[in-house]
């Protein structure tokens, strides 16, 4: 019941990088369940990860192994996702890379793992390896489609977007795709971004794009709140295009990163547009904030709140629901009196009550819409943010009350 | 669905308290929802409030009012709370507590007025009036189950507590009531509780205990997070009884206080066993952390992760759940390593990952329970705190996703 989620598009090919999938049986036979990403010589990769403390094998391992060699293969796998799992977790993690480097004539340390899944069991790592041959015989640029369906757990739909621009003349794409429902899944955990382009971009610039834009899309989503233990979020850039090498003072940045911050949000929103049980999706947007934690603060009180999100998927335009939120989110001496909330393009609250000219009818309307904005505006500053959500409904309760079984 | 709550005891009358009720139509005709608590000359009254920035009128002006006057009536409605009702809201609490003055012969700076229910409907100030002459008629010292009925909203059952205990010889009594079944309800709102002795006790030692009790009981529990625009917890000492009055350093203090630990829990955790859709009540004990903080984040964060407590509603071992949580409650530079996590008396977390000898079954036979105890130490300190909460089911959706008409 994904809210305006479309198909996958027409991926453009990023040169230089070539999918594969296998079937493996990770968790249960027959669906693709193993990615490949392999990389030409040359690509560069940096990425943001988990803040969960407990973060899994997989994440630990990556983090490592980007710290010593250049990346040839990001390894992605489902229906397990090696976290709880103590320091067998690592070897289990570090086995399959090793794995994957005998058969392909790279180093362990050239591979970074990804899992999602299940949390606190063994990674079957016979399975993955019986596998590898399959994923690598299927190597091609053009298997993006499958790609994003084979790191889907329990997602409804898969998620992807793409992108081509000119920059110096010279054709650049851009494609990604990400996994994810909830913060983090009772069986299948995790969100998990994957974006990709052929442009030369300079390291540290390539860690700051993902971080930025990271932040702006994926950081600041929540289906229910619950940060996962093997979120991850990767940018490689193969730097196949003839385009020239983007850096920090590049002319053409600021297209890119237009371009890119694009594929970013949609990327995130697919996740909450395909949120467990969502029904609508809402935009939360603080303004006016005296800074960022207030704002931030303010957006999450609201985000995570049931009785907002119950509201919402009852259409119900329970304004004093938001404005109860509004006050407990420990902004502090918030002024009642210079707080406006909006709902759409309707004006909720004003001077501490409900605004003058407010209506149930005029409410509801917004209210039976799939796409909600709230707008709050604190009165104390100049920062806004925003942040993505979706409601909370009979189908959430369902889908995480299953038994594991 | 109440879980393990029995019927309301028998109450001990306390001396110097009387009870009055009436049917006002404030929401919905032929129910009880306008309660009056007459004091005789001499109670003494402390109380601790919401800390939403949003507090309603009625909160504000029972402040204001009580360093104003020796409290001789607490007026409290059902059915609307007075609350996000700009300063209108503030003249019509006033009006009511001016309408019960003249009838009473008091000053209206000596009644207190406490609201519940919908947000942003104004106060029906005839109705409650219309109803005071009622209410009034009806002033008894036994009236106290009628009043626990009396302030009910969608509680599905109402909550008492009664002592008796002996201090110096003479009786004492310790009656009280809450209500209340999420942190705010959208049609009906709000926690409230008046806890009532017949001991004269010292002013500030009064306002102490209903700090310090309160803190323990009625601020350690949550249903869904949401803290209302209205809470409050109010403690009456009449001072009635022969006893000696009571002093920080009488020796009679630690007895009594034991007695009234007792009732402020009893009612505390009433309301989360009456907690919306409740089927599970849920003690979370966080141990040896480093400080006051980080324990109840650790212990908020599990108490309002969806996960966890749809897990709980599954009756699902899901400990994943549980590990993911506590990795997310942002406690600094944690040591996964030394954490131990219980469900019940079976070690679930040891070392980093699932405890050696737990098994499935040993955890199902702790989640089939109705009373399910978690235990997290972290390992850092001697710091321990408490927190009860309960479950989220199918019913919490449906409750409050219900329209409000």
């Amino acid at each position: 019941m994904a809210v305006g989620l479309g198909p996958l598009p027409d991926f453009y090919p990023v040169a230089g990088l070539r999918l594969g999938v296998a079937r493996a049986g990770i968790r249960k036979p027959g669906r693709r369940d193993l990615v490949l990403m392999a990389l030409d010589e040359g690509a560069r990769v940096a990425g943001i990860f988990t803040r969960n403390r407990f973060c899994a094998a997989p994440v630990l391992v990556t983090r490592d192994h980007l710290g010593q060699a250049a990346p040839r293969f990001l390894m992605i796998n489902t229906g397990n996702a090696n976290a709880g799992n103590g320091e067998q977790g690592r070897v289990d993690a570090e086995a399959c890379c090793s794995a994957l480097a005998e058969l392909s004539g790279v180093t362990a340390q050239q591979v970074l793992p990804f899992s999602t899944g299940v949390i606190g069991e063994p990674l079957p790592v016979e399975k993955i390896r019986n596998g590898l041959p399959e994923a690598l015989d299927s190597l091609s640029e053009t298997r993006w489609a499958e790609a994003a369906e084979g790191i889907m757990t329990t997602d409804t739909l898969p998620k992807g977007a793409t992108r081509r621009l000119e920059i110096d003349g010279q054709p650049v794409h851009i494609s990604g795709i990400s996994k994810g429902a909830g913060m983090i899944r009772p069986n299948m955990a995790t969100m998990l971004g994957f974006i990709a382009t052929d442009i030369a971009i300079e390291p540290a610039l390539l860690q700051a794009l993902v971080s930025e834009l990271g932040e702006q899309s994926f950081n600041r989503i929540t289906i229910d709140g619950d940060t996962s233990t093997n979120d991850c979020c990767m940018l490689v850039a193969t730097g196949k295009s003839q385009a020239p090498e983007l850096t920090a003072d590049s002319p053409h940045l600021p297209a890119f990163r237009e371009a890119l911050r694009d594929i970013f949000m949609t990327l995130a929103h697919a996740i909450v547009r395909d949120g467990e049980g969502a029904t609508k999706f809402i935009t939360i947007r603080v303004e006016t904030a005296a800074n960022q934690q207030e704002a931030l603060d303010v957006a999450y009180t609201l985000a995570h709140s049931p009785l907002v999100k119950t509201a919402l998927f009852a259409s119900d335009p329970n304004w004093g629901r938001i404005l109860a939120a509004v006050g407990r989110a420990g902004v502090p001496d918030l002024d009642l009196t210079g707080i406006e909330i909006d709902l759409g393009d309707v004006a909720l609250v004003r001077n501490g009550g409900r605004a003058a000219d407010y209506t149930e009818a005029r409410g509801q309307a917004i209210m039976d819409q799939s796409d909600i904005g709230i707008r709050i505006a604190l009165g104390r500053g100049d920062v806004s943010e925003t942040v993505w959500t979706c409601d909370l409904s009979h189908d959430y309760v369902t889908i995480n009350a299953e038994y594991r079984t």
